[in-house]
């Protein structure tokens, strides 16, 4: 039997051969960090080595890394941290937060529940190429920035890969002096990060998207930003993010984070070049579309996502599944249900467009041949997805 | 060069050999449970495998498990998601918690965090044995039971293993139409656990403490409980609980709970005839006290708090870990930062009293060798501690 071809890297890509040495290490070992002793100790040094790896890799300061269960933790702790930070010091409740029409979940619907607690919301919306633009942003920004708890803006976009002007958003942010935040989940792994030189006051990240283990995420913040916890208990992590902390897991992020930081230049070329091909491929097909930007600049290496008119998202996925490709038709993260996507919507695509789109996720393990299984692959399942519908 | 002697099972126990291999057999397998492709269905299938095997070894229903990142992210859970379940119903800002003055601080100051929100808290003292007082209970229970979001009441103390008379405390509060809720995280693992049973409406555990990985706690959750989420983002875990699950930290959890309660009566007999051993041993010594529970029926089968009269636990703390003993001041969670124990001074013991007290906490590691070592390096490092303080 063939191996299955994996093309969901976005969903979860599997662990770095690294990471998975250096956690089963310590999966051996015992000592809870926060204890006083030896082992404790122990612990403490490996997690706080880890800690330095994975600031060196983004181009922040240790102190910098808050770990966290993952990035909707992480998306979590700065919109609730910021909103009720700055709740705690003016009584204010005009406050607004501001995020983008395309986020995750993990922000979106964060950013729902504050409004919902009286919290004022704006999302910015997004064009055809699903880019924010900038000018919006910037009248928002004049109009009330002293109101603003926190402005978040995706790094790149999990469905599409499209990656937003991240750093002239940071700079308009920063100028108006409102905190800025990017859940930049995607964009981790797969383009260079510097924290420091981005502008931002925060950023989410979560380990299973680069060849670590799930489970495992951190906020880089800067220290001079002002949050309220939203996790309770020992006050590990800054006193902003108690629980017991994953030696392991953090050790396995480390590893797979340093292997992905030192491939990026050339895995990131060698993706292009199959997303490429993919693009090709498909667009080669009658009635179809790219859905986001073909400008290899303005994208994620490895993220494709393409429209099938006449076809239901489902059933391509289906077939392809039955062909032994595992793919995506958006988000995995919508607990299983599958939904018209609200990015594609977002970017002026119908109802009916937004469901004939699937997403093809590269990464370490991707291969030419398995875009050439692919490619062979789809004219013939499009061809019988249509006829489902006709 | 002897091996250390670890006995400091409390803050965090070794994994079980069969947690490890469940976990890094999944370590190398790809997908996301929510991807709705072979690879994500696989493990899906894993993961609900898991949650049966937990269910099953705790008497509960697998829809009741909501798996979370640990047991402070359960108790921030149950404690403010059943306030603010409470509050999106009623707006009504008289809302009363109730718990005990001996919890863990993940209890304790998402308590006072609510508090601090206007929900009035109520606090439940102990006697001398670290025991609440029912008819206490029943006067609160009697004054407003229709305005208590939440009664929560650790199962067993992690500082003393004093275990609490759980089944009453839950039948009390049923009656009175009020949801309880039980910090188990030291009682799983080292007592039968009957969630059905017990009348209890949720209850907290961590894996890390019974043998599974740092990073995998549930919440068990009766269904008809009215919760909001904490964590907000793709709705996984019956939308209260967002974030990719870690499938492989539920398998190690899985296999560590199916191993610690099919050992459970033996590895209960054999470690309660240690703690006696350490016991009689630690109070042979003149000036020491047992802080906590001399009935083994009332006390957990692996911890032991021993209070050494004119010592300060650090700094017998620090004299054992250069003898190669591992253990412990009290609670590892407060970050490394040592201070008296509210446990011990809500017991009544004074602020030295409670600063010359030490943990032994004995696990599935634990050999009689160990604590003869233990005890025989006892009496020389208390009279040196002894000799500074003088």
């Amino acid at each position: 039997m063939q191996q299955r071809i994996y093309l969901d890297h976005a969903a979860t890509t599997p662990m770095r051969a690294a990471a998975i040495e250096a956690m089963t290490t310590e999966l051996t070992r015992v000592g809870n960090p926060s204890s006083l002793h030896t082992s404790g100790r122990d612990a403490r040094r490996v997690l706080e080595e880890s800690r330095e790896v994975i600031a060196a890799c983004l181009g922040a300061q240790p102190a910098e890394v808050i770990f966290t269960s993952g990035a909707t933790e992480a998306d979590n702790l700065i919109l609730l941290g910021a909103v009720r930070a700055r709740r705690r010091k003016t009584s204010d409740d005009d406050l607004v937060v501001v995020t983008t029409t395309v986020e995750h979940h993990a922000v979106l619907e964060t950013a729902e529940s504050v409004a919902s607690d009286g919290v004022r919301l704006e999302l910015l919306p997004v064009n055809r190429d699903g880019l924010i633009d900038l000018d919006q942003l910037r009248m928002i920004l004049n109009r009330h920035a002293d109101r603003i708890a926190v402005l978040s803006v995706m790094w790149a976009n999990n469905e599409t890969g499209v990656v937003q002007p991240i750093e002239e958003i940071a700079g308009l942010a920063r100028r108006a002096g409102v905190l800025v935040h990017s859940d930049a989940v995607q964009a981790v792994g797969q383009l260079p990060i510097d924290f420091a030189g981005s502008g931002l006051d925060a950023l989410s990240l979560s380990a299973h998207k680069f060849g670590g283990p799930v489970g495992i995420g951190a906020l880089l913040a800067r220290k001079e930003i002002r949050l309220a916890p939203v996790q309770h208990g020992g006050g590990q992590e800054r006193d902003l993010r108690s629980g017991t902390l994953d030696v392991a897991g953090v050790a396995g992020a480390a590893a797979a984070i340093k292997i992905s930081t030192e491939a990026l230049a050339a895995e990131s070329r060698r993706l292009r070049d199959l997303r490429e091909k993919l693009i090709t491929g498909a667009l080669a097909i009658d009635g179809t579309v790219l859905n986001g930007v073909g400008d290899p600049a303005a994208s994620l290496p490895g993220i494709a996502n393409v429209g099938f008119a006449g076809c239901q998202a489902d059933d391509l996925l289906m077939l392809l599944d039955q062909a032994g490709i595992d793919c995506s038709t958006g988000s995995a993260c919508t607990a299983g249900v599958s939904q018209p996507s609200h990015v594609l919507e977002a970017m002026g695509r119908t109802r009916q467009q937004a469901g004939s789109a699937l997403r093809f996720s590269l990464g370490h393990t991707t291969t030419a041949s398995d875009i050439d299984r692919l490619l062979a692959a789809l004219p013939a399942t499009v061809e019988r997805a249509r006829r489902v519908l006709r």
